[in-house]
């Protein structure tokens, strides 16, 4: 199954669609089943022990998966997250972006479901894991 | 197992720990094992297509267990999320605020698990359902 | 919405759709949205350490949620889990049957969402909380 | 971190401990933090429809996540499972044994997490995913 988006492409819609994320996501590469996403951590992104919030990490997890999504199917901006799972393992450092590693295990005609690990840039060791599932709306 | 703050000592504590959520959450009720937290839902938890977004929703239900465990424990501030678990159900509606009612399911000496059920007010049927694990520390 | 089947139809088709698990359970009471069932435990449910194993937690969990929307659509029998999460909270006794209290959340044309709370029979402290999807296929 | 069990070493202790599980489960592989477990698909795991159950699925992950950990720490038979998350995405074949590939993503003191894909042998798609969390009792 080829790519819809490419990631310059997947860049711009997700610019269009979502202009309130667009300063925090960098979609770093898109292959097949496979998106990798940046999250530029700033203060806002932070909580009390300067450490990255539970939010912000859901946040960029289910982008990732999302971003994964549409760039096969392109842009059904109304899939939505039926259905989230997340480990906390490790304590995300304050000062480093984070890198959500995603692939899709399902692309099915009403169902997604992908994973993501996430980790602190330059750590091989994965702060959180996350998986989801979206419900596809038929096509009009 | 009595409760150690009350509705008012959460609501100080929860100010002066986390001052950047103050302008979202009120604490509604605090009982025996369990709170009511309102999210006042204003633009910036909004999302395309008008209603509320995922991270909203998720920091509302983590909010919501771990008061319900400050509740009981005192300010253990540095408790941590482990895992969570949610279900999106409904839609909420973008120009009601959400109400969080949660409930301790265990609280051990290392492991406390909630869970939750998110409405938009006045509406009896739920939008979400969250169920989180708090790791807590050793006592110093 | 009315049930479609009451305590007794249900555990008719119980009995004949799953042959092979009507002796393990017993389904004590079923309400709109709700049902209560029994897992009556046996050696084969045990694991090293004398108590419940968490894959008979699992089967009670699932049955429990299967059969409340089996009871609110009638038989649907090919209805499938499309996603489960669990949390093991206390240790099931190894000389009580287990009791699981489940509701519906939600449900749906496509899905449906509901959780469930295990007992040790006769103590009030849940030994397992669980939630699950099921995919409901269109009536042909 | 070196592994305490080797394949033949975990094999002869999993049929030491868990006697009951022994005609179901083959350590295919262990390596550091990763093992691959297989299920023979016996009738007793089928359900309705000729697919492999729930909770023969769940039960090879959660064996599988335990057994990474065993061949890790060693025989700390007591570790439990405190939290488990699953998305079930296709429908096992009948006639084939499932493969379950296993890695750790925490190894801590108090707790570790895995994470699964079970496939059906020779089928690249996964039938499921998994993720459990293990509460690891501290050494007497």
């Amino acid at each position: 199954m080829p790519l819809y988006f490419n990631k310059s492409d997947l860049t711009a819609f997700l610019t269009e669609v979502f202009p309130q994320v667009k300063d925090d996501f960098v979609i770093e590469a898109v292959k097949e089943m496979e998106v990798t996403v940046r999250l530029k951590v700033q203060d806002r992104h932070l909580r009390p022990g300067g450490t990255v919030s539970g939010p912000s990490m859901f946040a960029l997890a289910d982008c990732s998966i999302y971003m994964a999504v549409l760039a096969m199917i392109g842009p059904e901006a109304l899939a939505v997250t039926t259905n989230s799972s997340m480990d906390f393992m490790r304590k995300p450092e304050a000062d480093k972006d984070l890198i959500a590693e995603c692939r899709l295990l399902k692309l099915g005609r009403v169902l997604a479901v992908g994973d993501v690990l996430i980790y602190s840039e330059g750590n091989s060791k994965p702060v959180a894991r996350a998986s989801m599932t979206y419900s596809i709306p038929p096509k009009q």
